[in-house]
């Protein structure tokens, strides 16, 4: 015996999800099934909602709700400054340290050559076209301090300096190996108050 | 900056589910958002969909998309012998083990004062009235090994003396403590031959 198909199915979907087995999977579905209808019809619908009215930032390549975002259409932010990461999570959470209101531009991910990941797999090139095109004075870098995004960082340097614009990176206060997305807010903080011109 | 509304909710939905926390729920909701149109409208749908075809069979109280159950409506079955077990994923696990071919029981949950879960709150007097109405000759207590699961299968017993009906309480064979859901199956399927009755 199985499960009936409609909660075989949906077992099937969870299960694609990251860091979600087989087991954890069998368990949400069965919870699901217990929870009042409402509740099922709201997750599911939130689930859609966010993937149709979520649009990138044609400017940043942010997550947004509309296109420019809120960040790169606010003429009170400081628009000489910008801030390069990985995600759209370390935008959050450099948000959340309250110590930056520069701009922001999101790679969608890092250079990893033993992933397959080159330089033109993330928005570097975007970047590049913002600096020529707009009155940047400095790129902030601020991917992960990993292999990655070190190296991501010096490319980003390398293909910067014709521009001549000023490129930094957040300092080594983070713990190495780790995750921007989890670092407390006051580490996050120091390491951007830190920061140096990159040296090849 | 928060996150765009849409995001937001489908974030707070997430989290309300067991076992994921807000960390968690911002991982799966960006990975949702990188994943294409298509997959996250399955994911979606599946949820609903799950939620709208499952019934309740109004036998055994398992899920189902039919009621009565495959299990209940298959005359091939022994309808001589009911296995009482506390949730759905119980009767695939027991299933698993191809050791038993009666019928099955629900109690969509077990006895717990502390919990404040009482014999009235689960299908106890179905169970009752099951055994009163056919021609059942024994009912295999399959309750977790645990205090809760151990309460539950004493009252089972003695609720159905009066019927004369046989009360058996599968072998402690399981890991004290346990849960028969996580169990391997040839340790659920010997502590299902090493039943014995219940002593009051």
């Amino acid at each position: 015996m199985e499960y009936p198909s409609p909660i075989a199915n949906l077992i099937d979907n969870l299960t694609n999800l990251p860091g979600i087995g087989p087991k954890t999977a069998q368990r949400l579905a069965l919870h699901l099934l217990r929870r009042p209808k409402e509740e099922v019809r709201s997750l599911a619908r939130s689930i859609w909602e966010a993937k149709q009215k979520t649009v990138y930032c044609s400017i940043c390549n942010n997550f947004s709700d509309r296109d420019p975002c809120h960040v790169c259409s606010d003429d009170e932010r400081d628009h000489s400054q910008i801030c390069v990461v990985e995600r759209p999570a370390d935008v959050i959470a450099m948000e959340k340290t309250g110590n930056f209101d520069g701009l922001y531009h999101v790679l969608q991910g890092a250079i990893s050559p033993t992933d397959g990941v080159g330089p033109e797999d993330i928005k570097l090139q975007e970047l590049i076209e913002r600096l020529r095109n707009n009155d940047v004075e400095e790129v902030i870098v601020a991917t992960n301090p990993t292999v990655e995004g070190e190296a991501t960082a010096m490319y980003v340097a390398r293909m910067a300096k014709p521009t001549g614009v000023r490129v930094t990176r957040i300092a080594r206060g983070l713990p190495e190996g780790g995750d921007l997305d989890y670092v407390d807010e006051m580490t996050l903080s120091r390491a951007l108050d830190g920061r140096r011109d990159i040296e090849e």
